[in-house]
């Protein structure tokens, strides 16, 4: 292996307005580590996304660890093992991991990290392996626990996806769809519209950039919303809000919209009608979920192979272009899970 | 009964940020009404008070049905029967049931509306009577689901209760004591943080107009508040919001610092604490509660008749002084359940 590893660096905190992208870090070659006694040495095949990435490397609120400047970004990816000096790894498996941004990296797998979210090996390793950090990972899991569990979704519901066409929603939507449930999903372009409900099969869509969200909720659910599973928060929110059922359910997945604004927020005024609807928000955390990730698995796996369910796979290829491939998040520019293809699967 | 029934009748709507007060009422005073076949006639005994009933005479938005100018004002009570022409009625029987704010009233109890929110005769009647619509009747009921139903409170949960001295707020308190629960109580002056505390021995209390109240809920709930029994919302709210702990819940019992506020609320800037602690905030209304209502009552009622729960009954006296008496709800002046005694008890 003659070849550099490749990293993203932490350069500077992203600031509160900042949109994250290339300047924030810093794109170095080092050598390619060496594995110790207990240790893998993977290869990088697929980056995952998440809006809480932004988090990391940010001076504000968050609940994850902050990195440390010059320290190479996390994230989580898709890998191959290419030197194993541990038992249960051989060359060529392949695995889950918190890869960074990087091309190699050096894990020390040990009974207590070999779990869903640190170092699970990919043993039914459905192809294409980007389905392990997309459909039959976080983002299936958090949409399948989300939409089922935490907004109680059930056939008959009149269910309201927003950033229906993102990595989450555009599975959120469909497992409801597989569910029994009437599906409004809310975008922002026509395209979006288009591919949700003619591709993904949703029963209406909005899109908040040209239309009155608020009024055309009222339209598409006369009955009001029953649940909404929500990625993005703020005025959105509130639009809801003023179109609950008796009842209703919000699981709050995240709030793109307004974490990152700046300035003081306008926040829920009408939260009161949570009383005079009986209605819930409850935010959740799919980090709760993981003992329990073997039964949204087996679910979306099976959903998978009967073609019933479209993985909704949004890639960039190339290392370098890793930066962009998040901020497209924040830009609300990807469909589907937003991924980067570090190298193809073997 | 050469005596005449005195009336409250509505004159003029409640503006949006008028305090409600006798110059929405007119008091006049008419003959009494006479029973006819199937109907009784009761006197008013006890007259209770709601926030709700301000959306009655406002053109606000309401859950409920909005009183024409000139009826008499809606409210529940308890009453004696002065005249029955019911086979299941006869004088002396006392009942609960929407008696308005008058002297005297006659209803027609059928079937379908002989329940705990329509004309409830009272058979197992505890004095006072003022029981029936305090501690036994709706504000007991809404404190007890609101706090172990809605709110899922559990011995050794730390409770936050707003308007903790207030009717609801003062058997939240004693009902999350009695179960085990640490119990903070927010409430508007250091004669009733002293009352909570010393007499309904909550943990401890915040004012909230002497102090900062998200700085204190910080220092009393080191852990972070599990639930919140919330009557007053805005303000309030936020401060909780910034002090959850992990899975908390928040019951929405009311929101009377802002339902009646003027202009563009500023709302929960903060509910991405949800998604951060993992929390609900769910509303309730408590006649979902009525097939219910033998639990709470039996619990109520046997904590009381031990002496372990104190009724918390705060009178005015005399009908003529009933807009008064609402009026105080808002201005905050009541301590406990505020009533009105109309007449005595027979």
């Amino acid at each position: 292996m003659a070849e550099k590893n490749r990293q993203w660096c932490l350069k500077r905190r992203v600031e509160a307005s900042e949109l994250i992208g290339a300047q924030n870090f810093e794109f170095i070659e080092t050598d390619i580590p060496a594995p110790a006694d207990g240790q893998v040495l993977v290869r990088t095949l697929v980056l995952g996304t998440s809006p809480a990435q932004r988090g990391y490397v940010s001076d504000g609120r968050s609940m994850h660890e902050k990195l440390a400047v010059g320290a190479v970004m996390r994230g989580r990816g898709v890998a191959v093992v290419v030197e194993s000096k541990h038992a249960a790894f051989k060359p060529g498996d392949v695995l889950t991991a918190s890869v960074g941004w990087q091309d190699y990296s050096v894990h020390t797998p040990t009974e207590s990290n070999m779990s869903i979210f640190n170092i699970a090996k990919i043993t039914n390793a459905t192809k294409p392996l980007s389905l392990h950090i997309g459909l039959l990972g976080g983002a299936g899991a958090t949409a399948y626990f989300g939409l089922l569990d935490v907004g109680q979704a059930k056939a008959g519901d009149t269910v309201v996806v927003s950033a229906a066409a993102g990595g989450i929603g555009s599975l959120a939507g469909q497992i409801a769809k597989l569910n029994g449930c009437r599906v409004i999903g809310i975008c922002g372009s026509d395209a979006k519209a288009q591919w949700i409900t003619r591709d993904l099969k949703m029963d209406g869509a909005i899109n908040y950039k040209t239309e009155n969200v608020e009024a055309r909720l009222k339209e598409l659910c006369p009955q009001g919303v029953k649940v909404f599973f929500d990625n993005v928060g703020g005025a959105v929110l509130e639009a809801v809000l003023n179109n609950l059922a008796t009842r209703a359910r919000i699981a709050i997945c995240g709030f793109i919209s307004t974490d990152y604004a700046i300035g003081q927020q306008s926040g829920l005024a009408n939260y009161g009608n949570l009383v005079r609807n009986r209605a819930r928000i409850e935010g959740f955390y799919i980090f709760d979920y993981i003992p329990r990730f073997a039964e949204s698995e087996a679910k979306l796996r099976a959903w998978y192979e009967a073609g019933q369910i479209s993985s909704c796979e949004d890639f960039d290829d190339g290392l370098e272009r890793m930066p962009d491939t998040l901020a497209s998040l924040f830009k609300g520019t990807n469909q589907g899970v937003k991924m980067n293809r570090v190298a193809p699967d073997p």
